[in-house]
Order: structure tokens, then C-alpha cells, then sequence
């Protein structure tokens, strides 16, 4: 369990990433890139549902107090770390679904986003896109109560819209 | 499309409950039915991607200057509605797959999860648990700046908790 | 949390039959009887990985010291349940995928058979056949320590070729 | 949004070969090969349904207009482009699924082809035999009128033709 | 092989309406109606790529000289005759996958969308959307040499957007 | 259209292998060598369902007169080859699915399996255990009136089974 | 073990119908009575390889030995009767797939036709389509030794093509 | 049929790693090298289901006799051998299903997952996890009976914990 995002220690993170095993930083990274390039105070670790049920639990239950406002869980193959800690909070939670070796992530998605009704996981897309989205939503969230936040999606959205367009095919 | 809400005329919906066809209501009232008891200000209607795409952008466009936090946008098939409206706003936008004919919801979920990155969609299950999941974790979302309703939410899961605990096997 | 097994108050239950809602016991009642048929004491709850959590990890938790020598857990959809309860025991545990509505339990069995290498969890066929052949399973783990179980199972094999032996065609 | 294409500028365009990402040029390339081969006068272009959504809208309108007669729209994941180019016209509009990384097209075909009564699109194969055959289909299309393109059409199959009889095997 | 559509015996049909069983009827109805609503003439036959090939090479290879502009073509299962038209004509082919009992029309789906490069199919949902598409997809085609069939798709569409605005949730 | 095979010019084939595209024979070149190794008279050749359906109908129709007694027929994606065979022949049809780019052969094996009652076809796994087996199954079927076939096909799984039993674990 | 077919006890059958249930017979009845209308000598037996192994076995290694020229073997599930007695006979060895409860016979499917190389099974479609196309098959091969079958079959697509060329739509 | 593990010749194996094929040995030594971390006498051997189906019978019909507790049966494709070999013996079987080639284990995993009521064989994950897996099951199952192993299992999991928490990102 491991602390690492762009905040100085006076910070208090607003958004944390777990993530199941350090295999998944490799995806997880373009979550930490975004929250960072958007300056958000964010904590990265790893924390699994599995090896360490007990740690996940506490983490979960005691986010809210530390003034987390969204959590961004990211699991492959019968990915639970989601569910697991949604069941522990009453925070929004984000599930990224990992690429699986044999079965491409579609394990994970259904792992992750099939929930009961009671407990909800807000699901991305499997791999790096749905990183990345997932620090784009806890954003978008964020910018409901944070107006300076929303200026910076929309410059954000504006400079994916000019990239667009100018895209020359070769 | 109709505004369909608990909220009486004076009060600003801040969820907004979108879907693609009225035969998508018979499991997205279990949003608007989750939404009403928690009291939360919504508005329920219908507006189709691809039948109304014009409207669809007006809404999105809109929504964040009526006051609208969350959007929740369910279609089946080649769902395309939550896509569209997170492409037109910077507001958190949730997806809900309805369960299609034949594929049972398998395509409403891929076009809904897969989204790319740049424009982030929170997807919730597959029909009926999806509709009453996207309301809850819109209340958590709104929740994170109204702490009398992350404290109702509190109830809700104390309540539910309960429930499992009393339920008798034949 | 209800206790419903064919064993009186004085015998220790050996095998815990855990699902996540009642409406899984249409399911799993075949686990029920078959380990009623075999005389094996037992135990039936609901508990829900999501719902109530914290009873979840400490029925597992404490199953070792009440004398639950397997666990057999049914879940459906997002199934976590097996996963959570094995995350907190070392004892062996048996998942059976419920039937879900829309993905027919191929969500289910994938949420449940995809565990990542340290923690495992047997997997049996979706619905009643995975529900029965838990309760197999068990009693031949029991059996490896009781003779008159692994007897018992003989028996049960021999009557069960005799059926398909004698069976008659239209 | 770049022009690109074999017809000089005296030409107005017939085909418009539209794809959600410059990545995607790899596999749409074919579709604007076999349109030169076919001197069939087109342009190719980037938009996207999610990044840029109004000008794919304003791009659809605009295109019957410009003497566009066939739309080919290339996407991956929840490819949303050809779905949002038809709400917006009412020329034929062809579907090209992209491979997309995880789930290999699975995702993307859906995405396309499911959609709902009211809004067609014609869907071809996942990856560079759809580009190619996308091209063909918008060549038969515009052969309807066109009775040179079809003799072309008709020298086209017999080359193939003459190929796979003419084939070695090793 | 039967000849049903709505065209009186003096007016050539521009649009064939071709599938492999009676018993898709039931789903292929739709595009009959609506090539009717459009006053397009038409023919809708039975001919199925296994048990009447060379009807369906005849067929296909007259199509062209009999006046019809695009054919559509239904089946289910290993749905072949899609691709068998394809390969004896020049003129658009358009393929509905028809839900198949045990794989919903997922097998039907891919036998048809999957065709190798120089072979073109169009392919349309499955079941009823597809039909009603595939008629949609062909006086699109036909419209872009006779404007008064794309002044009717223009009603049609904002016929259609009028139902959607003025549906009413319950 | 190739002829390759075995057989001396005096012997007529007994089994045809068809193949689509000259692609496919590094997968079928295993039937061809399954086929040499027993001294079965066969013949390999590149024909497509829609690339040559006139020569392929005809390839089919005339088989039977040229003493074939089994025809293997391999392709990939929409995997109409060996239906289209089956269809023009009353010979027992076997078919081979090709592991395809994007769906590994999903779509192969459906497309070729899922054949409407009425026109069989015998299908093999997915590649080259599906040629290899192809082969094995020809060979079967011509030893029902072969007994010196069958002596051999004895041997071969003798010495099958003895290399598995003399596998070595490293 | 029952026996069912048509032949009267001085016929030795030559076709040998086995299922692993008698739940299988109301789909594999097709079989039966496709052989039965073709007098082709058969027997329908129930036989599970699971639940009777065997006898599985020892009725595939003497069935070569009692005259039968072909094994049609069909299971649901994990299916693999099949594959069995095909370990245990060099007679060709056809495979039906049973629709399941929860899969829908996909599970079936793979389990039949994804057979190693050495052993081979030729597989049909999914349930009904397949049983009977599995008796087709089973005569096809039977015809190639036998003249006055292969006319019959000649009677039955032609009977079969009539039927088609006939159909009327409402 | 080899004999490879850890043990030396005095002691008698309590678990049997079985697979199809000396290929499978890659994933396999995951299993093979837990259960020598736990020093668990044990084998390991290739046997066919299909191969050299009855060398399987007789491994299985004599595992009881020979002291073995557990059985571990590695396949892939239409993965019989777990199937087949707890169709002979009463103990306790766990299946590993092996990614295969095209469909990357999804085929495996039902072959051996989907087992009818009557015969149960408990299912591990797809590839090397679910062979790590299987070892600790099985190694639970003893434990059952040997609370040595039921501490060396504690101490594990401990370990697990440790390295998760102490996990950096980069």
C-alpha cells in the first residue's frame, strides 16, 4: 500500500486510484497523468480485494473521513477490488476494468460493471482509455462543486477538439 | 419528450434521466423511483440519438446551465445516447445498457462502456439493476456536496443491510 | 443470516451453503438436499458480499473455528461472493454461478472461475447442476477423512448408472 | 478534418470516407485505394463522433448538399460515427468496424450494426476487408446510375475471379 | 418462389426482398411494409442459398436485367444466402441476420457481416430493426437518383422525431 | 483451381480439399499431409464460394462423377465455402473453420456449423487440429469399405497413444 | 442402454443413435425419424459419459465389431460423449450439441467440435437442425457404398427444393 | 505417463497433477512447483482423455487405492480429462482449463466448467493462475486433516499480504 501522486503532503487527496497489483500501473499511469495534468490532489496504491481483504476494507471505510471524494478501482479477471470497496463507502466509485490475458478484459468488465442493485460501480472501458476516462469522470464530478475544474475540462475538451481537426491523414 | 419528475415546478431538477424510448421506462422508473426517495430534484424524458439528434445536443448543451449535475442516459442496442450527450457536456454522464431482443444487452453495454478516451461515460448494469444503481450513484455524486443526503444514503445501506440480514430460506 | 440445515442443534455444521439472496435458493435448495440425502450436517445462509460486508468476512473468518470444513458460495451477475469469502479463510471454497437475467450467468461464471493465482475458488456449472455437484463435491472432499461418506458416494454412483442404465426411450 | 483524396479540386467528391481517429487510416487506406482504382472522385476525413461531435454534425448535414452520394464512416469501440453521420443525413451511410484492442471488433461491429428501426447503416466486416468492401459497396451503389462504373464493377469480379483460379498452392 | 409486393404487374420491381425460409416472413414483413409506405415497387421472394442453389444463382444473376436495384436478402443460422446473391451480382446486396433460436441471431450475424474482401454485403440488426433498416438502407439508395423518394425519407424522418418529441413517460 | 496432391495421375482422388484462398494452406496442407501419410488419393484446390461460385458449384456438382468420396472444404469469416459445396453435392461434406484476424474463428465455426436441417456439414475445430482431423475423418468414413484403411488408422492410434504415454515432463 | 429404432431384430444397424439423456431424445428424435424415413438400419440408445463411462466405452469399442457404420452422439453442456466414444472406435463419429439451460448450446458446441488433433468428430448445428442433419450426414456416408441410398437422397433434395420453390408468403 | 514431483520414493503421493499434453507443462509447473513449496508429495503426468482414454480410466479407477486424495486435470479446447477422469473415481477433482490457441481457453473452460448434476469437477481459472490455484486448493483440502499444512497455508497468505502491501509504483 503504497502513496504516490502529484500532491505534497500538505495536500489532502480528493481522488484515490487503487489498483489490484502493481501489473496494473501500466495502464493505471494514464489515470495518475490525467488527475495530475488537471492538478488534482490524488493518491495512487495498491490494494487487493483478495490478498488484502482486510486493508481494502479500511481503506474504503475510512476514505470519506480523509476527504476523499472518488475512488477509481482498477482489477483484471474476476476483478472485485470495485465492488469490494464500494460495498466499504458511500463515495462514488469508478471501476477500470484490466486487460486479462486469456479472456481480453471482458472478464473484468463483466466482473466489475454487472453489480446488484444496492451497490453502484460507475464502469470505464477495459485498458488505457478507460483510465484515463476514469480520471475525467472523478474530474467531472469534482467540477460540480469547483468551477475553476470545469473551465479546465472545457479548455481540455477544446484542445481534443483542434487535435481533431487537425489531423492530417498522410 | 416529457418532463417526468417528483419535483414540483419550483424546484430545479439536478439529475436529469434520459432514455431512448418510452419502452425503455418499464426499467428506468426504478431510477426515477430511487430518485423520488431520496427526494432528489429530477427530471425523466425521452430523446433518441439518432431520431432526435439535434434535441439530444440541445439538451446536453444545455443541462449544465439549468442546473443539471448528473445526467443518467439509457438505450439498448446500438446505444449511442449516453456517448452523444457526454460528447455535448462537461457534466457526469452515466450510462444504463437495457437489456436488447436478441443479444439481451450485450451490445446496449459494449456501445455504452467502450467509450474512447477524451469523453467519459460511467456505465451501470446491464437493465433493471443498472437504472436503480445509476440513481444511487448519482446521489453519491451529488451527495459529496449535501451532507444530508450522503447521511440518507447511510440509512439506505443500514436498511438494506438488514434486510439481507432478516431474509429467511424457505 | 439465517441457519437452515437438515442437522439438529446438537451437530456442528461441516459444509456452510452461503448465497447472496434469497432468490438464489430456488438454486441452491439442490445443495441443500443432496447434502441432507448424504446426512452430512450443514448450514444455509444469505449474505451478501455487497450488502453486508463486514457479516460476510466474519462469517468467514470464524467458519474455520466453528468447525466448516467447506464453504460453498452462489452468486449471480458481478458474483463476488466467493471471492470475498475465501479472501477471509483458508478453508476450501466452492462457487456456483447463478443464472443472471440478461447474460445467463456467463457473467456469473467469469466473475466467480477468474481468480487471480493466491486465492481459489472451485468453480462449478452454472445454476442447478453447478448447485448439486457443489454439494458432490464437498462430501468427497469430507469423504477423503470418512470412510462411510466415501461408501455413501459409491452407493450414489452405482444408483445413478442404473438410472441411465434402465432409462427407456419414447 | 482534412481533405484527402485522388479527385483534384475541379471534382466534387462522391464518397466521403469519414474515421473517428488518424490510427484508423491504416485499415481505411483500402477504402480509399479501391475508390482510386475505381477513379471514383471522394474525399477522406477525420472527425469524431465523441471529440468533435458538432462538426460531424454540420459534416452529415453539409453532404448532400456538396453532391456526396455514398457515406462511409469508420470507427472503434463504442463507434458511434456512423449512427450519429445517419441521424444527420439521409444519403447511405456504410459502417466500417475498426479491430479495436481489446476485444478485437467484437465491440465495435455491435456498436454499428445494432441499430435501432429508423436509422440504417449498412455494416461491413471488422478491419481492412469491411474498408475495402465498403468501397465496392459504395461503387455498386453509385453503379445503379452509372453503367461505366458498373462495367468496371463487372472487370473487377473477373480479375478476382481469374486470381483464385489462377492460384498456387505450394 | 413467390412473388409478393406491393407493385401492380405493370411496374417493375426495383427492390428484391429475398429469404431463405417462409418462416421468416414473420420478421421480413417489416421491410415488405415499408418499401410499401414508400411506394416502392417490389418483390418478395423465398430461396435458400442450401436447398435452392441454382434458383438462387439464377435469381441473383438475373436481378441486374430484370430492372431491380438493390437486393435484400434474410436468413438465419449459417446464413449464406446473403454472400450466394453477392457472388452473382453486381447490384448492392443488403443482409438481414435473422434471430436464430439458440444463438439469437449472433451466428446469423457473423455469417453474414463477415465477408471477405471483394464481395461486399451491407448488414443490417437483427430481426425486425434489420428489416425495417434494410428497406430504410435501399430507398436511400434508390433516392439518390429520384428526389421525390428522398423528399418522402425526409417526412419520414421528421415524422419520426415528431413521435419521439411527443412521447409521454407514464 | 490447383491440383495437388499425392496421387500419382493414374489414380483418381477420393478426397477433395477445397480451400478459399491460397492463405488457408498453411493451416491445410495438414489434411494434405494427414491424407499422404495414408496413401489416400486426394486432390487440394483453391476455390471461393465468392470469388468462383460458378466454378465452385460446378467443382461440387461434378464430384461425385469423378469418384470423390469425401469433400473437405476450409475457409474463414463468413465461411459460406463448404455450405455452398454441401448444397451442390451429395457426397458427405466436411468443413474446417479458419482461425480468422479479428474473431480467431468464432465466426468461421458458426457460419460453417450452424447449416439449417436439410444440407449437413461435418465440422472440425477451429485451424490445424481441424485439417489434421479432417483428414482422419475421410479417412474413417473411406474405411467403412476399406478394411486395409482402417488396419492403418489402428496403427496410427497405436502409436499415438504410445507417444503420449512416453512424453517426457522436463 | 435402451434399444430404439426401426429395424426389426433380424436387421443389424448400421447407424447407432447415443444421447446422454433421455431429455436429449425430444431433439434427437429428429435423427430417428430422418433414418426411419431413409429404413436406414439404427439404434437409439442412452449412454452418459460421465454417469456411465463404461459402458460408453465398451459399447464404442464393439460397435465397430456389431456391424454399425456410423456413431451420432449428442450431450449438452460440458458435452463430451461425443469425444469419448471417439477415443474408443475408428468409426466415423458424428457430434450433436444439445441446447442448454443457460448457454444456449454454446457450450456444447465447443466442447464437441474443439476436439484435439488425432481424435476427430464432425459436428453439427446446435439442436434440432443438427440432429437431423446429423442422420443426413450419417447417410451420406452410408451412400458411398451403397447406390440406391445415394438415389434416395437424390429424391429427398429434390423434394426438399420443391418444397421451396413452393412456399407461399401470406 | 511419467512420474515427475518432489517426493522421493518412500512417500506416496496425496495429489495427482494430470495433463493432456506435454505442452500443457508450461502452465503446469505452476502447480507442480506450489505443491513442492508445501512439500506435498505429489505426481505429475500427461494423459489423454482422448489419446489414450484407458490409461485415464485405470490412472483414475486406481488413484483411491494408491493413497492420492486429489486429482488435478489440466486440458484444453474440448477439454474432456477432468471430465473423464471423475467420471472414474469418487476423490475430489479440480480442472485447469489451458488457454488454447483461436478461442484462448473460453472453450476449455466450458468443456470442463459445464459438467452435468452427478459428477463434479471444480474449476480453476484459465492458464498458469488457475494451475497456481488448483495447488492450493487441493493443498486446502488436505488441510482439512493436517493442520501443519493449515499453518503453512496462514503462512502464505500472510507472506501474499506482505508483498502487496509493501508493492511501490514506479
Amino acid at each position: 500500500m503504497e502513496d504516490k501522486g502529484k500532491a505534497d503532503s500538505s495536500t489532502n487527496p480528493l481522488v484515490a486510484v487503487v489498483m489490484g497489483s502493481t501489473s496494473d500501473w501500466e495502464t493505471m499511469q494514464h489515470a495518475d497523468k490525467t488527475l495530475s495534468e488537471f492538478d488534482v490532489p490524488h493518491e495512487c496504491r495498491v490494494l487487493s480485494a483478495h490478498r488484502t481483504p482486510m486493508q481494502s476494507a479500511e481503506f474504503a471505510v475510512s476514505a470519506e473521513g480523509r476527504g476523499i471524494e472518488v475512488i477509481i478501482a482498477a482489477a483484471g479477471g474476476a476483478a472485485h477490488l470495485a465492488g469490494v470497496l464500494a460495498a466499504h463507502t458511500l463515495l462514488p466509485v469508478l471501476g477500470v476494468p484490466m486487460e486479462s490475458k486469456s479472456l481480453k478484459g471482458l472478464d473484468s468488465l463483466l466482473s466489475i460493471v454487472q453489480m446488484p442493485a444496492g451497490i453502484p460501480v460507475g464502469t470505464l472501458a477495459i485498458g488505457r482509455a478507460g483510465a484515463t476516462n476514469a480520471a475525467l469522470l472523478s474530474i467531472a464530478i469534482l467540477a460540480n462543486s469547483r468551477p475553476e475544474l470545469r473551465e479546465r475540462l472545457r479548455e481540455f475538451r477544446r484542445e481534443q477538439e483542434r487535435k481533431v481537426l487537425e489531423a492530417k491523414l498522410p
